[in-house]
C-alpha cells in the first residue's frame, strides 16, 4: 500500500538545514535597520564619545587640587571660565588651582581630569569656590573613547538590530549597513473544498484558513509573505504554481493536501520540479507527521499538513528555523523556551515527540508556572487561540504525570 | 537650592497611569490585522466548520453498523457513492448497511455519523467492503460547529492579534474588525551639544543617539514614532516644539536635559503648556531618577533622562506600559520576566529600586539561568548592546549575593 512514511526525527530534519545558506545582502539606512539582520561586522569609524565629557553639572578640575580637602578644610580654587554646551573645552587650559564651570555632557577643559559636583562646592565670589569633597582622576567623566575606541567591533554579523543597536549606529554616524535580504515566502493552499476567506462557502466548502495563518507566521518571523491563493488540485496546476513560486520566492510553503492521495500529489510535484531533491518525507512528531521538505538549489519547499494546528507546529519547529537561517540568523527555534509544571497528567504515545498545546496558568510568584493542556482535534482553531505555547513530550515518554516538569515553547 | 526631587516609587508612578485611557478605534482588514489590538469582542457570525467534516480518508458510516465487527468477523457494507472534495455530502443519504467514500476534509453523507479509516477496510468488489474495526459515533469527524458555534465569542477586546487569531477571522469570513489606533509618539531631543546623526560633530559636539534609540523602542512597542529632531535649548523653542508635538501626537517624549538647569527647563515647559498637569517629578529608581510625567488631557508627556541607558530603563518601566494602555492593552510591562541566579555579588543602594543591565549566561539545561552584570556608566552605549535584560534589585535591599535568585526583565 502506498502512503506509509519513512519517518525521521525532528533532530534529523533540523540537521538537514545545514544544506541551506543565508540569502544575499542589501544596504539598509540606519533609520530603517530595526529588526534587520547584520551581514557585516560593524566597527567604530571614530571613537565615542569623541571627547571627554562630564556626567554632572559642576566644575572641571585637576583632581590633585582636591586631594585631602574636606568640610573643615575645603580647597580654595579659582574659576577661570565656563565651557558652554556644544563648545570646545580646549579653549580653556587649567593651571594648578584653577577650575572651569561645566554642564552634564560638556567637554572637559584642557588638562582637567575630573568633575566636582556642584553640590560639593560653595561659591565664595564670582571667581572663587570652596570644594569640600575630593575627586579621583576620571571621576564624573566619560573619557574620549571610553564607550568605543576607533576600529573596535561593536556589532557582529548575524545580529538582529535592537533599538539600542540602531542607537549605536546613529552615535557613530554610520549611514548604511549591509543586512541580509528578508526571505520572501510563497504560500500556496491546496484542497478542492477551499474558497478564499472573502467568499461565501457553498455546500461542502470551507474558507481557507491556512494561507492567512501562515502569512502571519512568516511576517512574525521576519519574512515577507506572498499568498498565491488556492491552487487547483491537479498535477499540472500544482506543478505550474510551484514552478512559478520558486522563480519568485526564496521559500515555498504548500499547505493542505492532508489526505493520502493529495499528499502523494504534493510529493510527486516536489519530486518532478527541475533540479529538486526530496530531503524528508514524514517526521516522528505529533502533530505534524506528514511534513515534506525538498530543495531546489538554496530554495526550500515545504509540504505542510492541511490541519492548521499541525501546520503551525511544523512552522514553529522547522519552517521558522530555516527562515532564520536564510535570513542570516542562527537556525535555532527562535522561540522563548521556559520550564513549567503540568497541572494534570498528560498522556503521550511512545515513538513520536509530542507537542501539546498548553495554556499558562500564572500564579503570582509561582516559579515555574503551571500549564494545562488545551485539547482539541488538530483541525480545530479555537484550541490554538486559547493556547500560549507547546509543551514538549519526549519520543520515549508515555506522558507526564501531574506536577512533572516539562519544557514549553512560548508563542509570541 | 533648586533641583531636589520629590521622589515617588515606581509603583506609585504606574498607578498614575490609570488617569489615561485607550485611544479611539479604526477598522482593520483581517489581512492587515496582525499585531493590532482588538477594540471589540469578535463573535462567530456563523458556525465553524459549517458542516461535519471527515478528519481521515476512508468511509463515512453509520457507526452502529460497525459495532461488534473485528478481524475475524468483519462488517460487510455497501458503497453507495463518493462525496468529492468541495461537494455536498447531503446528496447521498445512507441507509442501514450503506457507506460512502470520503476524503479528509470532506462533508459527511446525510445520516453518517463517523468515519472508518481506509486502513481498517478491505475492498471486496467495486461496491462492497469489509470493515474490521468498529468506530464510535463522532469518531474521525469534526462536527458542524465543533470549533465555533454561531454567536460564540472567539476573541476578546484588548487582545493583540496573533497569526492563529487572524486565521480565525479568515475562517469566519470576517472582513474588517475594530482595532485601537496605534499611538503616535513625538520624540524630541534637547541639548546644545547634540547634532543629527548624519552630521559630523564639531568640537564639544556629539551625535544625537536618543532619538534613534527611542524611535526603535516605540516601534517595537507597537507605536508609531515621529522624530522632531533636536530642539534648541531655550524656553520659547522648547515650548513651541512641545505645543506643536502635542497637537499632532498622542504622546510626547522629551529626552535630554539631564543637567539640573535643563531639567528645570523641561519642567517649566511641561508646567506652562495649556491645561497641563504635572503628575510626577522624580522616581526612586536607578538609573532613571530624573523622570518627569505630565499630562494634557489624555496625552502624556515624559521628560526622560539624557543618558541613553537611563532613558531606556525609563522607557521599559513606564513609557511602554502607558503606550500599551493608550493602544488598548493592559498597562503591564509587556516584557518577558524570568527568574535567574546571579553569577557574582551585585551591590545596590538602599532607598531606590535598582535596574542592573545583565547578560544571560545560558548553560544547557541550567534552570534558572545565570546572569552577570554588565557594568558601565549610564552615558555609555556598549553595556546596553551587550545586555540581554535588566535585573531588579528591591528598594530595601543592599544587593544580591552570588547565587541569589532575582527577577530579570528580558529585552526583546
Amino acid at each position: 500500500m502506498k502512503g506509509f512514511f519513512q519517518l525521521i526525527s525532528s533532530r534529523e530534519l533540523l540537521e538537514l538545514m545545514t544544506q541551506f545558506h543565508a540569502l544575499d545582502t542589501e544596504t539598509a539606512a540606519f533609520g530603517n535597520s530595526m529588526g534587520r539582520v547584520l551581514a557585516q561586522n560593524v566597527t567604530a569609524p571614530e571613537q565615542l564619545p569623541p571627547f571627554s565629557r562630564s556626567t554632572m553639572d559642576g566644575f572641571a578640575v585637576r583632581a590633585r587640587d582636591t586631594f585631602g580637602c574636606s568640610e573643615s578644610e575645603p580647597a580654595l580654587l579659582t574659576i577661570v571660565g565656563e565651557v558652554a554646551m556644544g563648545k570646545s573645552g580646549r579653549d580653556i587650559s587649567l593651571k594648578s588651582g584653577q577650575v572651569s564651570r561645566i554642564w552634564t555632557g560638556g567637554e572637559l577643559a584642557d588638562r582637567a581630569d575630573a568633575v566636582v559636583m556642584i553640590e560639593y562646592s560653595r561659591l565664595l565670589s564670582e571667581d572663587t569656590i570652596e570644594i569640600f569633597r575630593p575627586v579621583a582622576p576620571g571621576e564624573n567623566v566619560i573619557r574620549a573613547g571610553e564607550d568605543l575606541e576607533k576600529g573596535e567591533v561593536v556589532l557582529t554579523r548575524g545580529r538582529r538590530i535592537r533599538p539600542q543597536d540602531s542607537g549605536v549606529l546613529a552615535g557613530l554616524g554610520i549611514a548604511g549597513i549591509q543586512v541580509y535580504r528578508k526571505p520572501m515566502v510563497a504560500i500556496l493552499s491546496t484542497g478542492d473544498e477551499l474558497v478564499p476567506p472573502e467568499q461565501q462557502p457553498g455546500p461542502g466548502q470551507i474558507r481557507d484558513i491556512n494561507s492567512t495563518t501562515l502569512a502571519g507566521l512568516v511576517e512574525e518571523s521576519g519574512g515577507i509573505a506572498k499568498q498565491y491563493g488556492i491552487i487547483e488540485d491537479d498535477f499540472e496546476s500544482m506543478f505550474a504554481a510551484c514552478r512559478d513560486a520558486l522563480a519568485e520566492a526564496d521559500m515555498v510553503l504548500v499547505s493542505g493536501g492532508s489526505s493520502v492521495g493529495q499528499r502523494d500529489f504534493t510529493l510527486q510535484v516536489l519530486e518532478q520540479l527541475d533540479n529538486s531533491h526530496l530531503l524528508a518525507h514524514g517526521v516522528a512528531i505529533r502533530p505534524g507527521k506528514p511534513t515534506i521538505l525538498a530543495r531546489q538549489g538554496n530554495k526550500p519547499l515545504f509540504g505542510l499538513p492541511g490541519h492548521v494546528a499541525s501546520a503551525m507546529v511544523v512552522f514553529y519547529l522547522f519552517v521558522q528555523p530555516l527562515l532564520r537561517r536564510l535570513g542570516g540568523m542562527s537556525s535555532d527555534l527562535g522561540l522563548e523556551s521556559i520550564q513549567a509544571v503540568t497541572g494534570q497528567p498528560i498522556p503521550s504515545a511512545i515513538g513520536r515527540e509530542e507537542y501539546v498545546r498548553v495554556q499558562l496558568i500564572k500564579k503570582d510568584g509561582a516559579d515555574p508556572p503551571t500549564v494545562m493542556p488545551v485539547y482539541g482535534k488538530s483541525g480545530l482553531l479555537t484550541p490554538l487561540v486559547k493556547a500560549d505555547g507547546l509543551l514538549i513530550i519526549d519520543r520515549d515518554s508515555e506522558g507526564l504525570d501531574q506536577g512533572a516538569r516539562g519544557q514549553v515553547l512560548l508563542f509570541r
